[in-house]
């Protein structure tokens, strides 16, 4: 039977400021990325998300980003890839902590946002973080954008990787995704884009933008549950792969 | 033979802020506590402050402190103790995750500046200390005031406790400090101070500031490097006791 | 004809956190309270909540709080006065810059949460932030709890002063609140706690919890617009008092 | 009578780190740039540093940076232009109430570290800040490196402007400075550096890293105080420029 992880991104309130829906979308997940306090969440949001993670059963992951709290990890910044080894070892570590603390498992690392975006295609950046990530746990699973830079240094590392895939973007010929500024970037409709996450899941196959057909990997798929939209989507998601009779269930 | 472990504060540096002289008073403690990132240190100054650990054969403890890196984690901060748990989970393992990915072990916790003296008197503080320490490790060292409310957490939550010293200052007769703001507080004496030390780590009884012989638990002294005065009473401290056959060696 | 100021807290957000429904207790009140990146707020959340308040005509003020985002200022923190003096004049003059920048004047200054009510009982804090506000500009207006140092030492300083009252909440016999932990601390009655505010408005008199009628000083009324039915009551606030024939205007 | 300015940065101090050795670089320069809490500085040490300015009869600048203070403002951040003209607002004004308060004028703005950097080149970047500084100040003079983007978006907006010279680097042909990684991007000798400096203000005339005479604008030149070698070289410089009969004193 065909199996998939999906994720998203918990934890990303920060003292009195609540982000996101963590309730409703817990449900729909196999397993989560949580924030560690530098580009979102603080250690007590930490503490409460974990708990409510090994409360619904799902996998526990470190979503590390760049230390901008006012920018939400969004912006880019230029940090050197040794610095960056640093950074991701404070903020794995703080969750590890966590989990240690709660009788829990830490299972995975997703970088967040720029940090994410700039490892996919920055070697030396991705090799500080995989380097990071096996010096502090060799079973650690290193998740990123499929194909990316992140997957290589992960590999080469010695680490499991996870390759992800975005349900709602088109992909390059050469199965990078297609920039946000081009036309016709993000897919309209939510049920074309089901059927084809079905078919990357089953086959690793899918239709680039260009109308060719490209191989790509996929091992997770990254869900939100921010607004009401959102949610719905990931439950539509969620409820059609099953109806496929694909299994939901973590990488690691 | 006797046997006593001094310990100093390292790590303290921020980004391009440079506090303390670091490799001055490594070869004079057998002991350390890393700042985390909260009231001093960073990721970057961690990572090297761990190298430096390693390289010199000391050991390592966290000491984490109230956020508050504008005021040194010196100001009170009125934090809950449920919320200071989290805190102190977030930044012991932090450090933790630079030395297990650097092969070494975190043997002990040491709280900073406000943090540490309001635990020494605060019960429900020092307990919530006490069980995020343990639930996170228990074969962890919990570092204290002598006598104060963390070494009695401590206990309480099964760990293994060593109360600190601090050889330059006088007692009341209950055994606890005296007050910076009593006359006398504060010795004089160099010499005088490293003489008393020597009964209290033999004897575990001192001459209190009015006078009478009381017992005080020294497993630990703390040591300063800031500056060239404190950097010489504490080889003074070193070469006396080891002249007057103590050992000096870490806690655990 | 009586007049009041309906004054709220306005520009709370921060980065990607949104805090607060800005746009619809605007038109509730007179003034605003806008955060100045301490507690709450930066600069491009200050400079997009000031163009929304000269937009409405409503009058400008800081409201500059302990540096802790964390804790959303509401902890307290034991920061010398004269410090708090430099965070005063830091926090004032960043919003003021952002007032002149647009043509717009900043007309009050109002401390926020712990900061807000420490000041309220503590003389010297208080004189502290009286000297920056009158140093910065002699013709700003201090706001403060109605009869609490802050107002005394608005006064001392050659300030005008706006002493606030809640509308919500009972007052001791000496003309203080009465603190949270005491039964009845806040009235139950949106009707009657407006009824009671139209009488300390003209006649600067009330009930207090003890049954007397005693006198409080009441220039200025704190609203909030955080939830729906806090929404509300500030909206009752404002029609029962325009019912009545009460002048909603600044105190500047 | 030719006249030039000296500037240092000053006010670089955080909480307990200290950097720079402000009062002995201040009795050398004619105007400095205090930092605003963002890259480097904090309220108390802006205060204290104003007093010093103050005293000591120079001119005082403000001297934005990047929030980014674990990489001292030096790292290099994307940041829309937009946001930056609050940044830029928030900053000054914060200094501007500081100067105030004591009686004293801000004089001047000039962008720190990769701010600086990035305005120099980059055009929208370059139109925010002289917006910012414009709108708040229109008396205010804007710093930036000599005949860089800053300068010429600070003579469009209608600001006075400053360009700034740096003693100890060579220019390529085309009046921009030698990029760091070319060889003999740095100036090796002090006398040479002083002479070249003297004609540079004398007649806007330098020979270039290739050998020819080119035009370089030079209102201002940076010294530093830092380490006691950068202190000896602005106290030569000083005192090479009085004996020369060039006289220091502040652009404004």
């Amino acid at each position: 039977m065909a199996s998939i992880d999906l994720n998203c991104d918990l934890g990303e309130s920060f003292g009195n400021y609540k982000i996101g829906n963590d309730e409703l979308v817990i449900p729909v997940v196999s397993s989560c990325n949580i924030a560690c306090g530098m580009h979102a969440g603080d250690p007590v949001v930490m503490g409460r998300t974990v708990d409510m993670a090994i409360a619904a059963g799902i996998s526990i992951g470190a979503h590390p980003g760049y230390p901008d709290l006012q920018g939400f990890g969004r912006r880019n910044m230029d940090i050197a890839p040794d610095d960056m080894y640093d950074y991701t070892l404070y903020q794995v570590g703080a969750l590890m902590a966590h989990c240690k603390a709660k009788g829990a498992r830490l299972a995975h690392v997703k970088p967040h946002g720029q940090f994410y975006n700039t490892a996919a295609v920055d070697m030396p950046l991705a090799e500080a973080i995989a380097s990071a990530v096996h010096d502090l746990d060799p079973t650690l699973v290193l998740v990123g954008l499929s194909g990316g830079c992140l997957i290589e240094a992960g590999k080469k590392a010695g680490l499991k990787v996870a390759n992800e895939f975005f349900a709602d973007r088109n992909y390059c010929d050469d199965g990078t995704l297609a920039p946000r500024s081009m036309p016709k970037a993000t897919i309209a409709g939510e049920s074309y884009a089901v059927e084809r996450l079905i078919k990357v899941i089953e086959e690793g196959k899918l239709i680039s933008i260009t109308g060719r057909e490209i191989e790509v990997a996929c091992d997770t798929v990254c869900v939100h549950g921010d607004n009401a939209r959102a949610l719905q989507f990931a439950q539509k998601i969620r409820n059609t792969l099953t109806a496929n009779g694909i299994n939901i269930a973590p990488v690691a």
